[in-house]
């Protein structure tokens, strides 16, 4: 049998913060009323394709477990079992989290703004453990410790992601399980880039956009047995389009 | 330490067929609007009265779920660990689902109806497998095979509950964590009766209001260090008031 595995990805909808064009990464902002429709027309979309999702997967970020919640119940399967994981979480924007997308863009330039946003391995600046912005002493994340980020770049995310995808998201998959997964602009794209094999430099160029949802037919191999396909194609390359403007005024 | 435990207890609000006056048992209605805002200031109880509930437990019926999402958002805690089971699933209600409440009291008068509802150990009559509002081929019960129930005294109830009560929900208490669990009336009832130590014969007079957290203090051997205290306990003798009329036209 070819492609017996079937993998699910969405990402969030319109947070507050991106609303306000400001860099949230694991500040724990909330869905808009924009975010809130788009995650259930990604449900809708779900349900009208005939997917039936067995296991959901998240961040423990409020506004992509607002999404699952609202998609999932859109598409008649709020009951499925849910697995919660800080590896999922966006991408720790260290010192950019909180701050202006376009005020940043204009203080240190197109350059090392592009740097920042996009670049496969160049972090930003640490977050500061008193700031407003840091997660140190939320009880989510008591269990890290020690290795709690403070900022991270892409490749990070990945570092941190793999290990779930092998000991949790693989062995739903191998069982034959549709597999949710309900999370944020780069941890996806971490995802898609291993499972595409997207090289460090040309994950620069992918944008995926939210509340669309995205499947992957896989091999038992986990590769994938073609290109991942959104069950809105058009609004998803329209959605692609404005992740990519982001942060230019 | 005495009453190192705590478990709070959250019965889902209004559902659509709750403002139709239908017996509901397991056929998978979603909450009304009023639901809805009750879920909400459940959530808001829980957040001002400073519990942290560290892991929720819910039935797999969708006005439990979506009464643990809205409470949980409210209450800033959406991202904690969640357990689901068909074992806090409310009582099947047999042949009685889907049956107006009012007409079923007049169609059998009041004896034979307060036996369905409030006795202990009398199931409805079975309700049959190609009934519209049967369980037989929903996916998630596909693990119950043949111990799918057709109908459910309170007996009954209490009696596939309590495994899971040693299973998982006491493991969690036992961690120190503090336990949320959002259920039913009569999944409800049937903790409180084993909690609490009432009689078979008493528990008829034991009713749960709607969306106001009930807590209690648990002692090293989950016995209650007191009654269970409602967040809201002018709201909460109304709400049970409310429930004791229902049906009565």
């Amino acid at each position: 049998m070819t492609a017996p595995y079937t993998l699910i990805l969405l990402r969030h909808g319109q947070s507050e913060w991106n609303k306000l064009n400001l860099f949230t990464g694991w500040v724990d902002v909330r869905l808009s009323d924009q975010g809130k429709a788009e995650a259930q027309r990604g449900g809708e979309l779900i349900k009208e394709s005939g997917l039936l999702p067995d296991v959901l997967h998240t961040s423990v970020l409020t506004r992509a477990i607002q999404t699952a919640n609202i998609a999932l119940d859109a598409a008649d399967r709020a009951w499925i079992p849910v697995k919660r994981t800080w590896r999922l979480n966006e991408r720790h924007y260290g010192a950019l989290q909180g701050k202006d997308k376009a005020q940043t863009l204009e203080e240190f330039g197109q350059e090392q703004f592009m740097l920042w946003r996009r670049s496969f391995d160049v972090p930003p600046p640490v977050l500061a453990d008193d700031s407003e912005w840091s997660q140190v002493g939320d009880p989510r994340y008591a269990d890290l410790d020690g290795d709690l980020p403070r900022t991270e770049s892409l490749k990070l995310v990945i570092d941190r992601f793999l290990p779930y995808w092998e000991s949790d998201i693989k062995p739903d998959l191998a069982s034959g399980k549709t597999v949710l997964v309900t999370a944020h602009g780069n941890s996806l794209r971490g995802l898609v880039k291993h499972l595409d094999g997207i090289s460090d430099a040309d994950i620069a160029e992918l944008n995926i956009p939210t509340g669309i949802p995205l499947v992957y037919r896989l091999n038992e191999d986990f590769t994938p047995a073609g290109p991942g396909e959104y069950l809105d194609p058009e609004a998803a390359a329209a959605g692609a389009a404005a992740v990519a403007a982001q942060g230019k005024k």
